[in-house]
C-alpha cells in the first residue's frame, strides 16, 4: 500500500503541481478524489478549483502538508535517489538558484496567472462575471514578470540553469491553461525564449500524464 | 455538504448497485475514489473489483454500512418520500415479494453471475487464468436460475410485480457485464421474457448514469 496519499482533484493547480512532481520522482502514491452528485448530475469539477489551494491535502506516512510547493520540496528531498534527481539540484549553489526562481513563481508569477486562469480560462462559475479590471491589471503584471523571464531564458535553457527543476515544474499548471487560452497565449508567444521554454516544460511526460488525468469522463447534465 | 458518502469505484458491482439506488432516490451524495499510481501508470481499475464486496464503504451521517443490498434497503427506507418511491413497495405484501426476489438475487443469481464476470467479462488479471470448470458450472447454474426468472417474468413485468424495485436494481451490475459479453449474452437472449426484462432495467436513466461513470479517462500505460 502506498504511504503517499494525495487528496484532491487533478484539475486544481495545486494538486496538478504535486502530481507532476510525484511522476518526475517515480513515487508510488494514492490519489483520493471526492465528487459530489446531486440528483443524477455531478457538480462540475471547476467548482472545486479553489485557486488559493485549500483543495489539496498530502500525507506521507506521518507527515501532512497542504502547500504544493512545500510538498514538492519534501518529495525532492526525501526521495533524493529516486526518479529525476535534478529537481532541487545537486549542490548549494544550484539549490540557491532553484529556490530563487521558486520564490519568483510563488510571489510574482502565481498571483496574476491564477487571476487570469480564474477569470478567463474556465467556463465562468455560476454568478461570477469576469472582472475586466482584474484581467487588465493581471495581464500587465504578468507581462512584466515574463519580460524578466525572457531575459533570464536568454542565458539558460530553464529558469534555474540548464536542467528542468522544481522552479520550472511549479509554473506548469497555470502556464498550460494560459497558453491554451486565446486571450492569454500571446503573452507567452510574443516572447521567443519564454515560448520555447513553455514548449519544453509542457512537453514533459510527467506533465502530459497530469493533463490526461484532468480530462474527466463525460459529464452528463 | 452531502451527508451520504460512498467510498469505492463505480466499476465494482457493489458500488454500482448503491450508486443506482442513490440516483433512483435523487439523493445528494459524495463519491470518494482511490486510485493507486505507480511510476506514471495507474493500476487498472479492475484490480480493485474485489467481487466479494470489500471495495465498498457507505456512510450516512453516523450510519456506516458495507453490504450493498443493506445500503439500498437503508436508502429506500430512510428517504421514502424522495425520488422513486416504489423501490421497496408500498405495503407489507409488496415488500414481502420484493424481499423474496432480493434474496433470490443474493443467494442464487449473484454467485454464478459474479464468477462469470470475474472469469470472462474482464481482461484477465495478471497471473489469472480463466477457470474453465468454474465457467461451465456457473453457466449451468445461471441457466437454471434464469429458467425460474423466465417463468416468473411471464406473469409480471418486473421480478416483484409490475414496478421496477430493488429486486430488479440489484441485478443490474452483473447483468450489464454478462449481456455485453459474447460468451454469456445468449444465456439471457435465449429467454424471451428475461431478455425483455434485461432491456427494461438496463435502459433506466439511473443505470445509464452509472455506466457512464464506469468509463474512466484514458488509461496511459
Amino acid at each position: 500500500m502506498a504511504s503517499v496519499k494525495v487528496f484532491g482533484s487533478p484539475t486544481s493547480a495545486e494538486v496538478a503541481r504535486v502530481l507532476t512532481c510525484l511522476f518526475e520522482k517515480e513515487i508510488e502514491f494514492q490519489l483520493i478524489r471526492v465528487d459530489t452528485y446531486k440528483g443524477q448530475k455531478r457538480l462540475p469539477e471547476y467548482l472545486k478549483l479553489q485557486p488559493f489551494g485549500q483543495a489539496l491535502t498530502f500525507e506521507d506516512g506521518k507527515t501532512t502538508l497542504v502547500d504544493s510547493r512545500a510538498i514538492c520540496r519534501h518529495l525532492a528531498e526525501k526521495y533524493v535517489e529516486q526518479g529525476n534527481k535534478d529537481l532541487l539540484g545537486s549542490g548549494t549553489l544550484e539549490r540557491a538558484s532553484i529556490e530563487q526562481w521558486l520564490q519568483t513563481e510563488a510571489q510574482n508569477f502565481d498571483q496574476p496567472s491564477s487571476a487570469l486562469v480564474f477569470n478567463l480560462a474556465f467556463p465562468p462559475l455560476p454568478g461570477l462575471v469576469p472582472d475586466e479590471e482584474v484581467i487588465e491589471r493581471s495581464k500587465k503584471r504578468l507581462a512584466q514578470v515574463l519580460d524578466i523571464y525572457e531575459q533570464r531564458l536568454d542565458e539558460t535553457k530553464y529558469l534555474a540553469g540548464d536542467k528542468f527543476t522544481l522552479a520550472d515544474l511549479s509554473h506548469l499548471p497555470n502556464t498550460e491553461r494560459l497558453v491554451s487560452n486565446k486571450e492569454c497565449r500571446s503573452l507567452f508567444e510574443a516572447r521567443k525564449n519564454v515560448f520555447k521554454w513553455c514548449k519544453a516544460i509542457l512537453g514533459r511526460a510527467s506533465w502530459k500524464r497530469v493533463v490526461e488525468m484532468q480530462k474527466e469522463p463525460p459529464h452528463i447534465v
